[in-house]
């Protein structure tokens, strides 16, 4: 249920490598979400030699927003380097957009995650007004899962009332950004996204399995 | 006033590099679009390759629509191999986000264009229900430019009745994508952006040139 965001730097002051954060934390991450500022750093090859470091799934998360033919091209290079997942904004539309993406991801074994709201404050003046109609989207397509960030609880417990257990809820916006550690498992959400919380860290390896208990102790009261 | 989209593969069936096209159209274009397709193939550097190829602008577009943090990181990466241009959503919102990528662009002397509307059929279902909006942030935040499609026409004469001559309007969809080579400049356009029609010619200079006549004469044929 944790998912960590690799996001350089690596270590308070860069001195890790990207390869450390994931020895370290392999252990207690479900998968890791690697983003832009890593892949334009060292290219696609550090989906691959995540995956030959530890056995975890790969997200690769441009956040893409364009037309069809562009999200293909995207998705056959990110399934060349062994990704699992990608995310793509849903409010880019179904049609000659996210309906090729979805095409494609299914012919090269790529599970889509569509963000459906998120969690810095200019989400509220477009993206959110559509975050209803962005669930269903997902949930129509039969997408693997959505993102909905950890400061909106109310928006997780909403995303899965409507999508039930169709859907997986990935939350990101935990520790640095605010929301508590544990706080999107209680409210519904499957995986946890935690970033420069334990990337930043001294000990990263440390900090990932306090998260990782902290979160196996949340579920554990607010199941209870 | 053409821009030449420079997407993967080049030529007919890849015969051609990257270089090859810049060389060859760089008398008649006024800049590069540069994507995600191109940059996970060859790394940022082509961007300054591109740069030291033609003295031509280079606008690079991944669509970015994340949180500010990785907007800013990904501003600073490109403008170190030296882009002019950023083009990202102004779906996702201004606060902590686009004002973030804003004030970055500025400090690293980086244009801002945001996307105001798609080309594909997907693009009515949430982005054009706020058009005006996105045009309308865009002005206020005194960006360089809005991306309008060439296949709406009355979204471009929009967005210059709003926008007087305070944003450049940069018009995608032309070629392949279905409409005529200056239909978007008889429009309100600034800039056609040109791909496959150009790129994937068996004489990509030749069509460059075809194209940029085209649009004079189309200028020349609407304006009088």
């Amino acid at each position: 249920m944790l998912v960590v965001a690799l996001d350089p730097p690596f270590g308070p002051s860069g001195e890790y490598s990207v390869y450390d954060i994931v020895e370290e934390t392999c252990e207690v991450a479900y998968g890791y979400k690697v983003g832009l500022p890593l892949v334009l750093e060292q290219g696609l090859k550090v989906v691959s030699e995540i995956k030959s470091t530890c056995k975890g799934r790969v997200i690769v998360d441009f956040k893409l927003a364009d037309i069809g033919d562009i999200l293909v091209n995207v998705a056959e290079k990110i399934s060349r380097y062994r990704a699992d997942a990608v995310i793509a904004h849903g409010f880019i539309g179904l049609r000659d957009s996210i309906d090729k993406l979805v095409e494609a991801a299914s012919r090269y074994k790529l599970d889509v995650i569509l963000v459906a709201s998120m969690s810095h404050r200019g989400s509220e003046e477009f993206i959110d007004k559509h975050f209803e109609e962005l669930v269903n989207l997902s949930l129509d397509l039969g997408v693997h899962g959505v993102v909905v960030p950890a400061n909106k609880p109310g928006l997780i417990r909403r995303a899965r009332q409507i999508a039930g257990n169709n859907l997986r809820i990935y939350s990101p916006g935990i520790g640095v950004q605010g929301a508590e550690v544990g706080s999107a498992l209680c409210a519904g959400a499957d995986y946890e996204i935690i970033g420069r919380y334990i990337t930043r860290s001294p000990k990263p390896g440390e900090k990932a399995r306090e998260v990782f208990e902290k979160q196996v102790e949340s579920v554990r009261k607010c199941q209870s």
